[in-house]
């Protein structure tokens, strides 16, 4: 039996683009294959709510048919929501010569961290396998796996080889975690497994890619390329013959930078932007965050703007010169003192009597996000904003200010990472100017200001904040961990009070194991962080 | 037996100060009474992803001993999560005499709409009853009296009262809902049924108290105060014997009117706002949100600030002001102008060659927006954003303009029903001009615009939205109900393509059947509209 594999990058929502690409792959598929696409290949993954709408199942059935009638001489099986008796499931159908040949209902319904499969899916409760070119193929479908039980029931039914579809979110090393478990599941289930993944980027999840392989005595024997589009055909005999393994990405640094890079790609070319415009300050998040963005979408579709106040240092402006020029990229400088003088003046009588405070500085932030705006509505150009996670999660950011954007590049990277990331990237090309790598780190709105001075020093920063954030610690055993205890109740406090911005901000890639999305779910209203 | 019920005003995650509620309504309580609480008063609903931190449930253990230890000569059932084996469940306790009587675990968990219960608990499998003052009372928590299945499990067991905690948000007619509801399952089960709400406004859901008890043939006894806290003492013989009937809103405006002042009171005070500032234009939305916030939190905490432009009519600046005088409230104006001019001459070199657009006005909707914003920092207060449900559909508004602030507090409110609540307002006393009720509704961002220059008039829109919104038809069945073809789709398509503004726009109080917020779960990119 010939096996293929289609990762394809399907969007949501969009289904009859998706059957035609499904078409497209099953075509090119040599005669007798078994054509296995990714779960929810038909309506992309996620699709929320729309899963809600009944003229989504309308179209489903159109789509169908037609993958159906296009069918004949293969076998294809395609992951898509299925609606019967009033009940939605998360489906596999297998299709061979105009028919249907099997359908398998999703078992294990994730409902934590990104997911919220129980809000949409019944769960189905049995296995379901067929035949084809002498081999017996049982299917499943992703969470199913992760579960001890769905595999389960097959054993004993005479299995060659379980074909599971997936739409298995990025996050750092999930492709170690993932050939782990389905190497363990293959060895106790003494079965061979077919990984078929989504690879996309869709709002804040990554879909690397990646699809595998394993033999029934736990061996890789094929992988597809990481957050690229693949299509791989493989020989089943009693076990897969031939191998074929992609390298994945050899640091956390390139496996981060190639799932920002796809992120921010989908995210533009899917919504149809024309290209994409930021503030580049000469600092290191701005820095990276164009970096990813000419490597997505190429330089002509870029623009970097410069906006200088009082306080812009003037290397500020060399670097981000250099670096637009190094990248090639359209470049212009645009002095918010006059804007920022005029508010001022405007705003002097109602603030008569008032200090110098933070008002001043997010009124600096804020007249860099209008000018972003305004470019992004003349010329077609999404706003990307350049906040890294430590700065989302303890508010040191301006809403409506340096936040004004559609997509947040590197939302969900810390910035001890930011650096990591720009080095290597520059270790692919040198792009990004060293001093904007070694100079400490400064918002530049204010005399001298240095980020040092509002907040402790990064590594202590994420460190707290991972524990925090990502694993759920209370600030006592945060402290126990080593930490000053009041910069772990600053920490703390901020990440707490500043719930509201994050709910404003842009969407972003998520690449940690816990994002600020989908991943967290905090009330803005709380009293939980006053009575710590 | 003695039966009070507490609707007090408790605060998510605010644990410490619920407990000391929890205390002070059991003081206040007969001798010998079971005193009960809503569902998951310890914690307030919906306590979100806090329910993963492990220290929330040393806070719990903590505060459920000291309710332990005052129930003494009375019997007290809380609602609270808890932690066992690894499972949590959305519990309700019965504490007597220093004793724990009895705990039970919600059975039915709701996880479609705003809901998210299956994200976090474990479901309880069966009844549970305890014998207080020569009684038996049964207990069940909210969902389960949806479902058909938790309240059998009472059948035959001789009880006397079933106790339902709840935390039910308000939407439109959803307390006449609630009582036909109770009174079909009092009837059907031949039970007397208590019903005990929260009252508070959280983030973008209302629960609006008016806590009910029915007799076990299906008569209404009592009813609490709408959106009120309130304190009733009910005795219990046979059946319940006294009335106390507090009445209900008398028209869908005062329904909803009342629900936007507690949601707004609850989000700016419980969030610690020393007041509100918001932009009064002199139309209509402007208008009924500062009624609503003067409802709120009172005059003296209200700013408006008229902002004209030279698009601005005379009338407009006499009626913001006529308004702000009839209200009593801090009336600023403040020209645009020179910011707009700063930023055009900016802007000038990079747009040569352009016609204007859009996006111009929406410069002019920023201008205000940081205006607005550059106040709130500087005095504490927050800017309550002024936009309708319609508008928010389809994104006939400007972000980061606008749309710049923390509370939105008519987001959920359909434009037809706008002008409805300001006429009911000003029943109550005369406060929002005439002229701003009748006269065309205008953005003012170009020279004699109105808004259905661009949009449908609002009674069609308005038809249209909830037909694809609310109701998810599709276009041919919204065309199939009488709407001319091209407006139902420039409709959708306007309502599609603007989810990436709705995600970054404030938090606002859901009123209809389905809100944009946690009701409503779009992707952004989604190529569903595209193929319509």
């Amino acid at each position: 039996m010939q096996l293929v594999i289609a990762q394809s990058n399907f969007t949501v929502g969009a289904i009859d683009k998706n059957c035609q690409q499904i078409i497209a792959d099953v075509e090119k598929s040599p005669e007798n294959a078994l054509v296995v696409f990714p779960e929810l290949a038909l309506t992309g993954y996620p699709p929320e709510d729309l899963l809600l709408r009944p003229d989504l199942y309308k179209r489903l059935d159109f789509a169908l048919e037609q993958i159906a009638a296009i069918s004949h001489g293969k076998a294809v099986v395609v992951g898509h929501p299925f609606q019967e008796n009033g009940l939605i499931y998360n489906a596999a159908s297998v299709y061979a010569d105009g028919k249907l040949l099997a359908r398998y209902f999703k078992q294990a319904l994730p409902n934590y961290g990104v997911f919220d499969e129980k809000r949409y899916f019944a769960a189905g409760s049995h296995a379901v396998s067929f035949d084809y070119q002498g081999k017996r193929i049982g299917l499943l479908i992703c969470e199913d796996l992760w579960d001890d039980q769905p595999i389960a029931h097959y054993d004993g039914l005479n299995i060659d080889v379980i074909v599971s579809l997936n739409a298995s979110p990025f996050n750092l090393e999930k492709q170690l975690e993932r050939e782990a478990l389905i190497k363990k599941r293959a060895v106790n289930h003494s079965v061979a497994i077919v990984y078929a993944n989504q690879v996309c980027g869709q709002d804040e999840l990554v879909f690397d890619g990646a699809s595998f392989v394993v033999n029934r005595s736990g061996e890789l024997v094929c992988r597809l390329h990481q957050c690229q589009e693949d299509f791989a055909v493989l020989d089943f005999a009693d076990a897969f013959t031939q191998t074929r393994i992609e390298v994945l990405a050899d640091c956390e640094e390139a496996e981060i930078y190639q799932a920002l890079v796809l992120a921010t790609r989908d995210y533009v070319n899917k919504n149809g932007f024309k290209g994409a415009v930021l503030g580049l300050s000469g600092g290191i998040d701005s820095a990276l965050t164009l970096a990813v963005a000419v490597d997505a979408i190429g330089a002509e579709r870029v623009q970097a703007v410069m906006m200088p106040f009082k306080y812009t240092a003037q290397m500020s402006v060399e670097d981000a010169k250099a670096q637009a020029q190094a990248m090639n990229v359209e470049f212009d400088i645009v002095s918010i003192e006059p804007m920022f003088d005029a508010f001022m003046q405007a705003l002097d009588p109602m603030f008569s009597g008032t200090q110098k405070d933070t008002t001043e500085e997010n009124l600096q932030a804020r007249s860099r996000g209008v000018i972003l705006m305004a470019l992004s509505n003349k010329k077609g150009r999404i706003v990307l904003t350049t906040g890294n996670k430590s700065e989302m999660a303890v508010g040191y950011c301006t809403l409506y200010g340096d936040m004004a954007g559609g997509f947040a590049v590197i939302k969900d990277v810390p910035k001890t990472m930011v650096y990591k990331l720009a080095n290597y990237r520059n270790t692919l090309g040198k792009v990004i100017p060293e001093r904007v790598i070694t100079r400490p780190p400064s918002a530049e709105l204010a005399p001298d200001q240095v980020d040092q001075d509002s907040l402790p020093p990064y590594d202590d920063l994420d460190a707290i904040l991972e524990a925090y954030v990502e694993n759920d610690l209370s600030i006592a055993d945060i402290v126990s961990l080593g930490y000053d205890e009041t910069i772990v109740r600053k920490v703390v406090r901020l990440v707490d009070i500043n719930e509201y911005k994050r709910r404003q901000s842009a969407i972003g890639p998520k690449v940690t194991q816990r994002n600020f999305g989908k991943d967290r779910r905090y009330p803005i209203t709380s009293g939980f962080g006053r009575e710590h």
